[in-house]
């Protein structure tokens, strides 16, 4: 296969490299106008306009908001459609999901100064969120675990979950994620109207305070227009995996880890860094041997072509260099002592330590959250995690004397920016 | 003066409380399209805009991007140049907000199953960081401390500063507070430039991580437009208090309390709540008597007439009600037991507990951060804090015994959902 070849040491590698990971996010005008145009009018129309544009986006033929939501009896239905073995595949991965999202939950703190001034930090749980989960063939189960049960364990009391069945076509698969992760309310719509029903209410869907979960580019705008009237979660980009390998890995099982990301669309991206040439060499061989057996091999194909790459780095050091710098979403140490080397990356959404670690299992049941930072994001962002469904208040109590003390250099500094009633109402405090 | 009152007992209470709440910080069109050119000459041609658009609207005659740097040793002779009196205030309270920031400080942690899988997460701080400053009249050097301590705590490296110099106007105490606080460069720019300069980097201007600080309409704009390239801090509405009081506290404190709001803006916010009509009404004479005393009368009269209200609540209960549903971004509790009241608060961006604990003082000394969320997003965001300069990575190493047992899990999972990729991948690692 035809797959981009860089070597750290080529003069222009650093621009080829940025060349390759360039990704503009950005939403075009019409598709602006469009979600601007639904928004204002489910703003407007509530739940009627929510029908209408599910009847005609996702050919339904509702005539009232009550058929489009989905009681918990069908979600129950749900759990006993899908086989007993995808059943508890589902309750493990639920489980160990919520294990580790535990460890996530932050709580409150405060401390006391010798003068008895109280100073701290109180923790609460977001009241309402919406969980936007795609429908059709990009309708993920597992992603419903991971977006639903960090909410859960941070305490969150409603959680309404939207999904679009076009042509009234069901996953099951979803519904019964639905009904393990305790979801509250599901409602069958999509697109930019779900994204506006919750986050402006409608006479039957409740306003959330926060929407999250993957959709296609005219629900990723309407996430991002209405962010401040409530909070949302990262937009994402195309999926991302970097393999960094020594070369002591079999071949077979860097070529299928490449391809696990890589037969998600063809916008994915699938790079492998080793120092190792010969190894890059017996790389490319199992892609090109591999890849006949794949059904999805027209998306591998392109994605691999479009946007991989397989970088000779010159040692171990300049691989991690390159890593830090990609940045990956997803990153597999396929090497000797990966935890040490672990130690070293400052930048990445999840990190896969050890030649056992197959991304594809922190996708679905590790743990940890499969919702992560794209498109170098993790520089500056996190995993989706419990705290996202947390916020913080800081808490200020002053005892008298502790007023009047903090009260002489508030006035001091009020003074100095020029607002005496600042200066006023802390002087009031003052012994 | 003219200040709108409420009374929970009417019929419309909610729907008149949502007209006064109500802020749409959308960006006009105009603004958008002057924005969008900026970043676009300064993304193409580097220091060269920065300069031009510098001596355009700051009106500065800088001939080279050198001139534009503020060395060291000027930040130093800054701290000569304000009174001592200002200069302990501002050590003071650098000291307080930074022993509260220790507090906020995330570390890593991980766990060890029985087959020897480890789960984690890794904590590390972000690489570079950008704090905007405005300058002129809306200066504030307790912004600097504010902003910039938490990241030097977090241990962000490289602190960038930008602040405008209008006219080569300079705020000694701004440059004495970076000095405070370790800033490591500073530039004398502002505007969506310097918000260009620092999402997309310069020959000079090192390219950051996330950009942080308040500004005007076209740097919030701009702010808005680069995020997703950088990561950035809320965009802030107008500032707000909400005063909660039970009648027993000094009615003076309490009008200079609201006024400390108003004076910021004409669209900051004050709200009284209080179940003692007599007390309200002791409140508005306060108001009357001390409003001649205020050299910023004129935008506390538009501030408290245009957006400011009193309500009268049933009760405590009730008030605290309506606090919830406001999510202020500061909540004053002037009330018997204060910290009890404290526990029912669900959403406020800081808490002020008791008649002594003046909004004022947490604006500069406190400790915890004065830069909180507004206009109800309280509901689903926090207080800027340490863990704004930090992320998070997963961390995952599975045993041989773990990957086999994980792998079940994730194949059939990922046959469920279609992705063959990732079943054999994950297949590989079963024994």
């Amino acid at each position: 296969m035809d797959i981009q070849r860089l070597n750290t040491n080529e003069t222009d590698f650093w621009k080829k490299l940025d060349k390759r990971l360039a990704w503009d996010s950005e939403s075009d005008h019409s598709v602006i106008e469009t979600v601007n145009g639904i928004l204002a009018d489910v703003k407007s129309n509530g739940d009627k306009a929510v029908i209408e544009y599910t009847n005609k986006f996702d050919r339904m033929q509702a005539t009232s908001f009550a058929e489009l939501e989905i009681p918990q009896s069908r979600l129950q239905e749900a759990l006993e459609n899908i086989t007993a073995e995808q059943r508890t595949a589902l309750e493990k991965a639920a489980a160990r999901i919520k294990s580790y999202a535990e460890h996530q939950t932050m709580d409150s703190w405060s401390y006391t100064e010798e003068d008895g001034t109280v100073l701290g930090q109180q923790v609460t749980a977001l009241d309402k969120v919406g969980l936007y989960v795609p429908g059709g063939k990009a309708a993920y189960p597992s992603s419903v675990l991971m977006n639903a049960i960090p909410a859960k364990v941070a305490g969150v009391p409603e959680l309404i979950m939207v999904v679009p069945t076009p042509d009234d076509e069901v996953n099951e698969l979803v519904f019964a994620a639905a009904a393990i992760s305790n979801v509250d309310r599901v409602f069958s719509i999509g697109g930019a109207q779900a994204v506006a029903a919750l986050a402006y209410g409608t006479e039957t869907v409740p306003q959330v305070d926060k929407i999250v979960g993957p959709g296609n580019i005219y629900v990723a705008t309407a996430k991002r227009m209405v962010f401040g009237t409530v909070g949302i979660d990262m937009i994402a980009g195309p999926s991302e995996i970097l393999v960094v390998c020594d070369g002591k890995t079999d071949p077979d099982w860097i070529a299928m880890d490449l391809f696990s990301q890589a037969e998600h669309d063809e916008d994915a991206q699938s790079i492998l860094v080793s120092p190792d040439a010969d190894f890059i060499e017996s790389v490319m061989q199992s892609i090109d041997k591999l890849i006949e057996e794949m059904p999805r091999a027209d998306i591998i194909k392109a994605s691999l072509q479009g946007r991989g790459a397989v970088i000779q780095a010159k040692d171990m050091d300049d691989a991690i260099e390159i890593a830090n710098y990609i940045a990956p979403e997803h990153l597999e140490l396929s090497v000797d002592n990966a935890e040490e080397v672990a130690k070293r990356i400052k930048h990445a959404g999840a990190i896969f330590m050890g030649r056992y670690t197959a991304e594809a299992l922190g996708d679905y049941c590790a743990g940890p959250n499969h919702v992560l930072p794209t498109s170098r994001t993790a520089r500056f962002s996190s995993p989706l995690g419990v705290y996202d469904f947390q916020k913080r208040s800081s808490l200020i109590g002053c005892s008298a004397d502790g007023a009047s003390e903090l009260g002489k250099i508030a006035s001091t500094l009020a003074h100095g920016e020029g607002l005496t009633a600042h200066a006023r109402s802390a002087e009031y405090r003052i012994k």
